[in-house]
């Protein structure tokens, strides 16, 4: 394992598979699944190590810029069943396309909305 | 603006270009670019509205899984220069795939390893 970062709540190391060099890997060492399931202290560890570490791998790979990742669920990617956050290097010219766009049909934005605010206090 | 969400410090509203429906973006109410300039009580209201948020639409849309994405600099794909993550609903057979996987050249990863560890303290 090639360990980048660790601190009481964390840990960070390279993605052996990497969508650029430095790709890298954020982890809570106590277990959650996923976002749906994490402490908020955890999250809490979790979002400041990827937030300092996303300013360090900027400055030691002059990378152009940064992609945060994070795979919830078998469906959304999620292979190991374990919270990891991405950290992804990017440079000019890569020429990386990271997801398609759509839009809304009429009305359906609204029917959306409603669903969600209908979740919430 | 389709709202979600609204709190001291974070905001919520639809992508009108979703990836699936309900796709979110949260932003910090106070201006930072991107994660390298966010302060860290921003960072920590915005990670939190995220996972509250990925709960709630999951709930809501009957979602399959959840990606969190986020891009920082043009290189990474940001278009809007104010710091947002995106929360990205995923359907069972949806079919997107969201990157290329890579490998490291033998040596490579001790390199960038080495590179990254050179500046934490």
């Amino acid at each position: 394992m090639y360990k980048i970062y660790e601190d009481g709540a964390t840990l960070a190391f390279l993605d052996i598979q990497p969508v650029n060099p430095g790709h890298t890997l954020v982890v809570a060492k106590r277990h959650s699944r996923n976002i749906f399931d994490v402490p908020t202290d955890d999250w809490s560890a979790v979002t400041n190590t990827v937030r300092k570490l996303a300013g360090v791998i900027e400055k030691a790979l002059a990378v152009d810029g940064i992609n945060i990742h994070m795979n919830n669920r078998e469906h959304a990617g999620q292979v190991v069943d374990h919270l990891h956050v991405h950290i992804i290097p990017r440079f000019k010219g890569d020429g990386f396309k990271l997801w398609h766009q759509s839009s809304y049909k009429k009305d359906e934005a609204v029917s959306v909305q409603t669903k969600i605010l209908s979740r919430l206090p």
